[in-house]
């Protein structure tokens, strides 16, 4: 019996090899095949089910993470998972949860800021969960300003011993994930005061749990903070609050790498230098960066199949509506996101390789690339996740109607995926670091310092800025050199344009809060050119497999002049193109439109990803929507009885005018 | 003792008089004070409490539903409220509802598409709510293109009876609000068969359910179709299923007002014009604007609130830190906003006007400006709703970390809110009806026939084309007659461009398929520029209390310019304005800024918004923030005990190690 496949006609179309381009997508053959064997598991694993997520009261959503959570960590044992096949396990398990903290945020916080000594004694408990830890630095009063918290660590010399304590209402640990109810212990951010003296933020490790009945410690006031948004999405997550009533813990808990308190109480920087804790950071936001073209990549799969399925208006001799999908405004809408998450999937990998680059270096003592890198990271951190959320959202609208529907997927996960826009460094407070190492390679362009990496293009801002681009017809745009000295000469002429204004303010830091706002246009340019730039460097490799690397040809030049025409105004208004090079920007896009339609449902394809992951009835492989639909909808708990409960209550006094005064 | 404001010192800043500000707002005295009256009604009422609406299950979800409308409907009984002043009170209940559509929908197309006859009979019953009514029309396969709708009804000359039947799965009603628990009757639509003819879609009204025991009657399958985006949100709404198998109903249950089925089969149209139904749509599409506004500016309030409450970063000597609403970047994401809301509600305000204007020509037998209008209101809807769904979430962000809380109230506003981009005619269909009004406009300019209303300024495209923007400084931009030359200098070139390359295609409707993305944002062009002129005529008028005009200019420019900026391309590619005028605009915007920011609280105070009715912490109107989201917290179930459900069975044996093999 074959299969049914109402995208059957559609794959058949597809013009490359699909299963090359999984290769692509995935990275190497061998994640291909490691990340499609533990998709299987976890699909095929019924304690992983995840369709009713959004039906549970928050009380039986967090104890089915916590079941998940035990379950993982039995099949990970069972299954002698290594560390990528882990980290696969949980990405498929699909569910925020406080290991995710625990492995993400507390693990790397000791290895990043703990002794060797320290390291020694706590990672391998760690290690093996026995115990549980969370990152707890922000509070109810800061977050994005860090260096304003307000919990103190006070040493206490007589004892050894500090002393953490929430002074204020505003002091009380606010958001950090599994700190609510399951973590034993958090890493805690707090002022370091020793003798007196206030030396600023540094990481303690608190233990905040019974290891013997799990009940919060003498000293200790945790709860959870309460619903977040959507349903199912984050609420799996006991994101906490925390107060401190002098707890005191041994001295040898403050994470001591780059500094340390002695028995006397002295404070020492060690000769560790800080710039090692930025790894961590650019890890961090490297992982975002590979979440945010798995979240939109997801939405935009979900997306293209349904309106490849979903028909409306269009019929002719009463044949078939026609496909949505083959509207241009539908294309128009999806297909840049399409092209998104392949151009975000590739900036991605680059990052790994960044990362991999900086831990060499900084291995080495070489803290050179460390400020590109930062602003680089934290750039990209903040467009791609404020495009993906937006995205989401603009997939599920796409789907009309049906795309309001839970069942739909989009709505969690929209929901679960928008925080990234603002935990990890708020989107905006990223974009104006950005700008400040903008305005200072600006600054320095003079004085014979050559701008390096990312940011090389800059030491040819003059010779950009007077570019003409060189386009005459509409498909001189499909060139990459076209399309690259065009992002080039726009992101310079912005960040020039701003130096030029800012140095017309006699204060410079006036200057700079009064400008933001295009310092900020100024970045989103900057960041724009790294994707575009890192899309079309990925095409100059040999990439093997029928017709893929053209596929890839035309969502590169997708995404650019998608943005060339979303931008338009930066665009001319640097003197790089003119409106009628704007004009054609915008037609060879449309003609683009053409080309990717016959293989956009293979496009998604190659994401590879399950039923189970997707987790909606519009993205279904076999794109069996509306029996499915249907059949979903009575299993809502409303539909447990034909009569509702309160219809005797409310509704039928109602009806027989039981309300009802005389008067009416 | 003098009560806790957090917001004092904003409020003594104000240079206008608010209490003047909020009779604007409201568009009357008798407005204000009739909306301020039923405001306190429902927040003082402990039954219409919505603080807890996110914890509920789906069931008592609903079942708080049934509640608060009986509730209502009691108070509306017991204080004889009239007309103008339930519809208040069901918007300060805030809680999607069947009511919403018994009388927004099922009374309205009664109304609308009954003869004289059948309005006596069903509307008496309709308004004392003996029978409760929806609309339904969408279907799982059609909702758009309503021409295609599956069910069918026909007639039986044998029995004189309509048969109405659901063929199909994909005929299954899908979406009407109150079908799927609540209703008792509904208005379906179906394809009128007589005679072996099909006769297109047409209104029948059917009962559902038993008016004794709420049953469903024979023949009918009746469900909800389960969760939708977000908790509390819509899910207070019993969007249904139903399907018919062979359901009869009399003959005169089919809506007649213009056309007749007579008791031999045959199809008669009424001499009543077509045209008439579109009263109600526009109608339907002012409420839809006006509601727009009402959700932008709570989303607005909240941000703006908490803006001037969160301080972050820029502590000098120790002091308190930069309340965030002084962050320019914060500004230039907000204020836009805020100049929206005032926006919105006055092209609302003069939607009223053309609605009562094209009725009572509709009753002259004119129906000349009908096309206008239409097109006018589907664009309106559609820009003002989409514009207001982007900036809820927007809203969101701009509270950081804590906007992502339930508590912040701002999550449940924007899952609430944007189905309004779908329903009612989804946005870009909508867009592509404007778009062919408008190609219809320029087809006929030279033809002498003079565009009229909204369209007037077509009539002189060709001096727009050639005009240029006479701004020399950034001051300029401050003259509404420079603004408003400008929006109709782009929307008629756009438009004017989009007919040219139509033409050069030799099949129309291809060339205008091809060219729709275009053809979309021409469409947005037009509708921005009958905002903007709105604005603009608004301050023409006598406006009294001291500095409100004046602030309505700032609004206004700052609306308008924000536009400039956001569409610069736009701008300057159809020759209006030149890039240095481009970024006059922009300067001027950001003084403009500065001049909003000392009133800002006062301009949303000026909503006149309860703390009912915002729901949210971080809006609060005395701005106790931290407190209020501490305390608030404590009430998860969640934190029902120290120690979570599900500890024993999936923490601890973690952390003892009991699932770890012997092998780790
Ligand atoms: C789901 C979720 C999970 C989280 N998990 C953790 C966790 O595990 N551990 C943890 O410690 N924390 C966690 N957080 C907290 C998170 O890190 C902070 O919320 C985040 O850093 C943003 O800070 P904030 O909330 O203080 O935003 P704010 O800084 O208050 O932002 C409010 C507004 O002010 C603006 N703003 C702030 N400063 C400036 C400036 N200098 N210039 C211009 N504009 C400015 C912002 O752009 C924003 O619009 C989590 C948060 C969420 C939502
Ligand atoms: C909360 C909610 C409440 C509702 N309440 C009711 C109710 O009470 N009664 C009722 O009858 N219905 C109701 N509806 C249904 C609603 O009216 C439809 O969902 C709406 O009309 C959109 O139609 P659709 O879902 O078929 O979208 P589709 O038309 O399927 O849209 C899918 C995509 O196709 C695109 N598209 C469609 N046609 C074209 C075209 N010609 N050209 C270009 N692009 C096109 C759209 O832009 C969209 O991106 C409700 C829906 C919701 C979400």
């Amino acid at each position: 019996m074959e299969a049914l496949d109402y995208h059957a006609e559609e794959r058949r179309k597809a013009e490359f090899d699909v299963e090359e381009m999984k290769v692509v997508w995935a990275g190497s053959p061998h994640e291909y095949e490691m990340s499609d064997r533990v998709a299987r598991v976890v699909a095929s694993d019924p304690v992983f089910r995840k369709d009713n997520r959004t039906m549970l009261s928050r009380k039986d959503l967090f104890k089915d993470t916590l079941r998940k959570v035990a379950h993982a960590w039995k099949r990970i044992i069972e299954l002698h998972l290594s560390e990528e096949e882990v980290n696969k396990l949980w990405f498929y398990v699909d569910q925020p949860a406080y290991a995710d903290l625990h492995f993400g945020m507390f693990i790397p916080a000791i290895k990043g800021q703990g002794t060797d000594e320290q390291q020694e004694k706590w990672l391998p408990m760690a290690y093996k969960m026995q115990i549980i830890g969370c990152y707890a630095q922000t509070e109810l009063g800061h977050g994005s300003n860090v260096q304003g918290l307000e919990t103190t660590a006070t040493f206490d010399p007589q004892t050894d011993e500090f002393v953490i304590h929430s002074p204020t209402l505003t002091s009380s640990k606010w958001w950090p994930g599994g700190l609510g109810k399951a973590s034993t212990h958090a890493v805690v951010y707090a002022r370091l005061i020793t003798d007196g003296q206030d030396l600023g933020v540094h990481g303690f490790i608190v233990q905040l749990r019974s290891l013997d009945d799990h009940s919060p410690l003498p000293g200790i006031t945790v709860g959870d903070i309460g619903m977040k948004f959507g349903s199912g999405a984050y609420n799996s997550m006991d994101n906490g609050v925390l107060r401190f009533d002098h707890v005191r813990i041994p001295r040898n808990q403050m994470l001591m790498s780059v500094a340390q308190v002695t028995r006397e109480g002295k404070y020492i920087q060690s000769d560790v230098p800080r710039q090692l804790v930025y790894g961590t950071m650019v890890f961090i936001r490297q992982k975002i960066v590979s979440d945010a073209s798995c979240a939109l990549s997801r939405a935009v799969c979900i997306a293209t199949r349904y309106s490849a399925v979903r028909r409306q208006f269009g019929s002719q001799n009463s044949g078939p509506e026609t496909q949505v999908i083959n509207y241009k405004t539908q294309q128009s809408r999806l297909f840049p996101l399409l092209a998104s998450a392949y151009a975000f999937r590739f900036v991605g990998e680059w990052l790994k390789w960044l990362y991999t680059d900086v831990t060499q270096r900084l291995q080495a003592n070489d803290f050179s690339t460390l400020p590109e890198v930062h602003a680089c990271t934290a750039g990209l951190k903040s467009i791609t996740s404020s495009a993906t959320a937006d995205a989401i959202e603009e997939c599920r609208k796409l789907c009309g109607g049906h795309g309001y529907l839970s069942s739909s997927g989009l709505p969690e996960l929209f929901a679960v995926y928008v925080p990234a826009c603002t935990y990890e460094g708020d989107n905006f407070v990223m974009l104006l670091q950005v700008a400040r190492f903008l305005m200072k390679t600006v600054s320095q362009l003079g004085s014979g310092k050559k701008p390096v990496g990312t940011t090389a293009y800059m030491g040819r801002a003059e010779h950009l800025m007077q570019c003409c681009c060189e386009v005459e017809s509409a498909e001189d745009w499909l060139k990459p050199s076209v399309i690259l000295e065009a992002f080039e000469a726009r992101a310079a002429g912005m960040s020039v344009t701003c130096a030029k204004n800012l140095s017309k303010f006699s204060n410079p830091e006036e200057g700079f809060a009064e400008l933001s706002a295009d310092l900020v246009e100024a970045a989103v340019a900057h960041c724009q050119l790294i994707v575009v730039s890192k899309f079309i460097e990925k095409l100059q490799q040999d990439i093997p497999g029928k017709g893929v690397k053209r596929q890839l040809e035309i969502l590169c030049n997708v995404y650019a002049l998608y943005l060339v025409h979303k931008h338009l105004g930066d665009f001319i208004s640097t003197g790089c193109i003119t409106p009628k090079q704007g004009a054609q920007a915008n037609e060879q896009l449309r003609l683009l439109y053409s080309q990717v339609r016959p293989n956009a449902i293979a496009l998604v394809d190659a994401f590879n990803y399950t039923d189970h992951y997707l987790s909606s009835i519009l993205g279904r492989y076999d794109g069996n929507v509306y029996q499915k639909l249907y059949d979903e909808a009575w299993k809502d708990p409303l539909n447990d009885t034909d009569v509702p409960d309160g219809y005797h209550e409310y509704i039928r006094p109602i009806l027989k005018q039981h309300i009802l005064t005389a008067r009416l």
